[in-house]
């Protein structure tokens, strides 16, 4: 128990679920609590959490409804994707000193046996970027806009939530396949950020001009490959501009992961018979075998300037966990939202 | 012109389109005229009209607005597909005397260049099997389900309108595939026709029971293939129950072709996402070169027993054309619904 007796550290401070939200999550549905670090067992190490992934499929994790994983329990650390160092172990593959990417949940330290925990080849990259080009967020990108999108260079693809985490990977994985890139995000600025820095051809401002003429405007020929991140009416003005066998990606909808009644679905949807579309669904997990192939293209993309991995990182402690959060649905930030605990 | 002059027939009835409906055609949007049979000129021929299909998707071409053909125009004759007996021909392939299938209109007689016309081979079907099974019925229900249901024996498959043209021959496909086959249909007598004759192994009637209870007890664990034909909360009910990697199949919604507002879309989509499914519309013409390999396979599925090709056919005239459209939409037919104009 060297690493605890040396360091001085004994307590983890951990944020649990107290209450399940309705619509947007308030500070009082979660409850912070500090306990003593528990010793890992054989073959278990402890990882000190350095930083946290914020994202906006988090906010499904809350409702107590089936979905692809199970809902967060009451009570229950808040799960949250996070990278860290290994401080004690006995595992034979994670050593003290190593840097970790897992599940690591809302909270300072955490145990673990090892499964699924991938090990941070500094190599590839830094451990936030194994936080977001270089973790789920690239591979939610990559697999997304390669096996789903099917692209083909000429293709005019179209992404929303552009300046976010995925969607910004997502039109650089499109300008370097030779295709046309439109990319929806709210605001001058954003839109400013999105063309200036991420490099798409376009941007269509939602909160400011009309979807629809803009649509026509920048996809003069129609929509091959529709990159859905928000659902509502953004996902139906794309359906009623597809190009023959187009194909729309479904990746998430934050525009209603909040709403606390049942939201409309997109009633343009017959265009999928006119233009011979499909739209489609995925879970990244399902490729879990090839994110090491994934993780080095987009590392070797990194390296050459082909892509650049936009990342907000916010300084602060776990309790500041609810109010970092809350930037995702507020659009305050671009690129990947990471939570900073390591001057905590 | 040995057949106009033997037969005394000089002249040709046709029911043009008047207006643009609104809603439920009404008998006033059509208008019945009388020509001259003009001459077939060099390379073209005569056909005497005996049968006309009436489907669902006539009423999609009354629209004006984009779609996957131009709308039929105002003054001009109906567009239908229809069969009949070449009685005057200078075209080197097809003969008088011979049967022959293509969009002829809803009309007593039609001149054609032969674009577009299928001769019909009686070894292979009837007439009136070239419009059901051995036509663009049963092409529809041949490339919708195995080339975007992609089916596995085993499979639970999901049909609405289950005792219509294509949901019909959709079921019994299944059935040969070794899926599990469930059928929707309106009413006790329809779901009784859907089990006992066509085959399924239940039927959900959708006007008298809880959809979502009748999901979950003939399909307890998901639905692989859902083959649409409606639309509407149907549609969503389906969307809430896939098994995982779902293939959603949009051939029609008849239960939105005659809303006079839009229609709300289906709200459960993101269940794409859950359950990594797949929502794919086509449209049957995509396949035409494959129409011989598959009405080859139908007409020897229905010789051997293993499908019964369902129509009601109705005796009348042109001029019944209304009244006889309208059936579809009342959910008075079983199978594919035929005018039959021999007699008139």
């Amino acid at each position: 128990m060297t690493y605890l007796e040396n360091s001085g550290v004994s307590s983890n401070t951990s944020i649990h679920l107290a209450r399940r939200p309705s619509g947007l999550p308030v500070a009082a549905d979660w409850r912070r609590e500090t306990h003593d670090i528990p010793e890992p067992g054989p073959g278990e190490f402890l990882v000190r959490i350095t930083m946290i992934s914020l994202d906006p499929a988090m906010r499904g994790w809350l409702d107590d409804r089936p979905s692809y994983l199970p809902p967060v329990a009451i009570d229950e650390v808040m799960r949250a994707g996070a990278v860290g160092e290994v401080v004690i172990s006995s595992h034979p593959r994670f050593k003290v000193g190593d840097y970790v990417l897992g599940t690591f949940g809302v909270q300072e330290y955490a145990i673990s046996g090892g499964t699924g925990v991938t090990l941070i080849d500094p190599k590839l990259g830094t451990p936030s970027m194994y936080l977001g080009v270089l973790g789920m967020t690239g591979m939610t990108a990559y697999f997304g806009f390669f096996e789903y999108g099917r692209p083909r260079s000429g293709d005019t693809v179209v992404v929303s939530a552009a300046a976010g985490a995925v969607g910004s990977i997502v039109g650089q994985l499109a300008k370097i396949n030779g295709c046309r890139t439109i990319g929806l995000a709210g605001g001058p600025a954003k839109c400013g950020y999105v063309v200036d820095e991420l490099g798409f051809d376009a941007a269509i401002d939602y909160q400011n001009e009309s979807l629809r003429e803009s649509f026509q405007q920048h996809c003069p020929t129609g929509v091959d490959i529709y990159f859905d991140n928000v659902g509502g009416e953004i996902l139906n003005t794309a359906l009623g501009h597809l190009a023959m066998h187009a194909r729309i990606v479904i990746c998430g909808a934050i525009s209603q992961y909040n709403a606390e009644s049942s939201t409309p679905g997109p009633s343009n949807y017959l265009a999928l018979l006119v233009r011979r579309g499909t739209m489609q669904g995925f879970l990244v997990f399902d490729h879990a075998d090839e994110y090491p192939l994934a993780r080095k293209r987009l590392a070797q993309w990194v390296k050459e300037g082909k892509i650049i991995a936009p990342e907000t990182i916010v300084p602060g402690k776990v309790a500041d966990f609810h109010d970092v959060f809350l930037r995702l649905f507020n659009g305050e930030n671009n690129g990947k939202l990471i939570l900073d605990i390591r001057a905590s």
